[in-house]
């Protein structure tokens, strides 16, 4: 049982002849089901009511002295409309999901749960058990509880065959582990795990410029299709930044690189008047990047600012804590750059190499 | 500031060729800051970091010993339409504010936080501002911090023009003060808390069969504007039914009546076996539904199973607690009913009076 998911409709026929569909919502909430409550764990009070979802908020203090809850949500935005076009919905639930995770995780949070909304001009059920479905695997890969969701139906709201996703969650974090980034200096180490793709960010520029490109067949500079390296899955940084702290290694600050990029982002976690330097070629850039500069000509540095470029996720530690965390995650991590004394800039060496 | 919006676009020409607009996003960002930020209470720990909105969850213990997190995540649905042929913005957000407010109420839960995400084909900074802005004086209303949220501008996805509105809350209720519907018996009352109008349910068909009418001259069966009556605010139920808790009413189910209406959602929470007989009558019927049903020659149970007919939430109460709901009350609550052996079904007497 999902606690909250109601397909707002009824299966009169004269709402059905003002465009709505109340049997496929509901064939799809069956199809979903089970995938769903998978993700349940024992703080889930599912028996006592169905309007909204239950966590047992006693748990918090298994692992936290001073529970701070972190919350955040966010949409996959436009990465629908590439979904839609090779109508493959398996893979933007995980997305959202992951996206969500990394967002908190920036603040040390752990995911406690999640709430998804998916909408669309006219339901099919098959598409939104795909999506939801691949939500409730990825929360259930995090150990955390897929509670609650929405799915709505909108004609005249959504361009035909258009689909939205969002996701809301929370998670926790013990005051005294809160990541704020407060204690970073000049000279500390900036490191990067590495992106798997577009993740969820520059769609609508890229769409716009690989548009006329055929989007199934391998791309000899990809090493796959385009579709696939666009519908590439935003990876969870959870568990190598769970590693890196278990290995001892003082995560000072976490950016998630998202809409904006590397230089909007990394400076929301720097002190005031520091900035970072960024040594391009120290990290694995996904082709896929190089074709959108290319087809786009798209200068490097508006490309660095709409795309996480292969930076997937920033850690700044410690110069000394290098090595530790190099050999806790091997190849899993990249050093690619360090903090300087430059007044909230973010400056990138060997940004035109490839223009 | 409000710690995660993020707008996810960049200020680079191109980007803006392709159809997105990262300065009008800031502008809306600027004029809605002050109004999220006057829903802060000392739980928001926003001296902390940026990308997740904080929580101190150590507050939960105030006023609960052992706290349930009660969450639900729903949307406007196409409310937004209504909104958009007015070009009113200010009332949607209320709207969404008060839905999440009651669907978690019924639980017994009292709101903690929200977060908002508005999405749109092109964004206009002072529709959106005014959208936050309702959702904020919401929000401040009921004690509730806007906590987060997002805007996502979506060429391609969303209708031209079109806006969709979704929110998620994170409510408590102490676990010995949950409500479940379990304790219900057979001659139970039911009391409803009155409705302003359709709530967010009921739009497409609303506006299907009211399309061609002028929405904006008052009109002499509803008092004012089809446009004010579809407008008109979803309430927060959180004030009287704390009043009636004060009072010592023994709340044993409480039932929000949302999509699928009163047919749909009061058995949610009846035992096994249980059903409920309801008196059409009983209480005051907005006239908005019998316009509604006259232009679109419903049948009153269809009308029933669209729309909550002004049963905003109802109240399961024992018999001898009804004088003291109705004095605690006043005209704001009606007795419409009672609780019946009748194999889940809710009834509704005198259904047919007006067809």
């Amino acid at each position: 049982m999902q606690p909250e998911r109601i397909i707002p409709l009824t299966e009169k026929s004269s709402y059905a002849a003002a465009g709505v569909d109340i049997a496929e919502g509901q064939r799809a909430l069956d199809l979903m089901k089970q995938a769903v409550a998978a993700t349940y764990t024992p703080e889930v009070l599912s028996e006592t009511g169905s309007f909204g979802g239950l966590y047992d908020a006693l748990s918090l203090f298994s692992s936290t002295s001073h529970p701070v809850l972190v919350a955040s949500t966010d949409g996959v935005g436009t990465k629908t409309k590439v979904a839609a076009r090779l109508d493959r919905w398996d893979t933007i639930g995980h997305d959202i999901v992951n996206h969500c995770i990394d967002d908190i995780l920036v603040q040390g949070a752990r995911p406690l749960f999640f709430l998804d909304y998916v909408a669309t001009a006219r339901l099919d059920a098959v598409q939104i058990a795909a999506i939801v479905g691949g939500a409730a695997e990825a929360c259930r890969a995090a150990g955390c509880v897929l509670i609650g969701g929405e799915t709505a139906e909108m004609p005249g709201v959504y361009a035909p065959g258009a689909v939205d996703l969002v996701g809301t969650i929370v998670g926790v974090v013990d005051h005294s582990q809160l990541i704020t980034g407060e204690t970073i200096q000049p000279g500390d180490a900036i490191l990067a795990l590495p992106a798997a793709g577009l993740h969820t960010n520059g769609f609508t520029l890229a769409r716009a410029v690989l548009d006329d490109l055929d989007w199934e067949s391998p791309h000899p500079d990809l090493g796959q299709s385009i579709g696939d390296a666009l519908l590439a899955i935003h990876p969870s940084y959870l568990e190598p930044v769970q590693t890196l702290r278990a290995a001892g290694v003082d995560l000072r600050g976490l950016a998630h690189i998202t809409g904006g990029g590397v230089y909007d982002n990394l400076p929301r976690i720097l002190p005031a008047g520091l900035g970072a330097s960024i040594e391009r070629g120290a990290w694995p850039e996904p082709p896929i990047f190089d074709l959108i500069r290319q087809r786009g000509k798209i200068d490097s540095r508006e490309m660095f600012h709409v795309f996480n470029m292969g930076l997937g996720m920033l850690a700044v530690v410690p110069p000394a804590d290098v090595p530790t965390a190099q050999s806790a995650l091997g190849s899993d991590v990249y050093l690619v750059g360090h903090i300087v004394d430059n007044q909230g800039k973010v400056e990138i060496q060997n940004l035109g190499q490839d223009s």
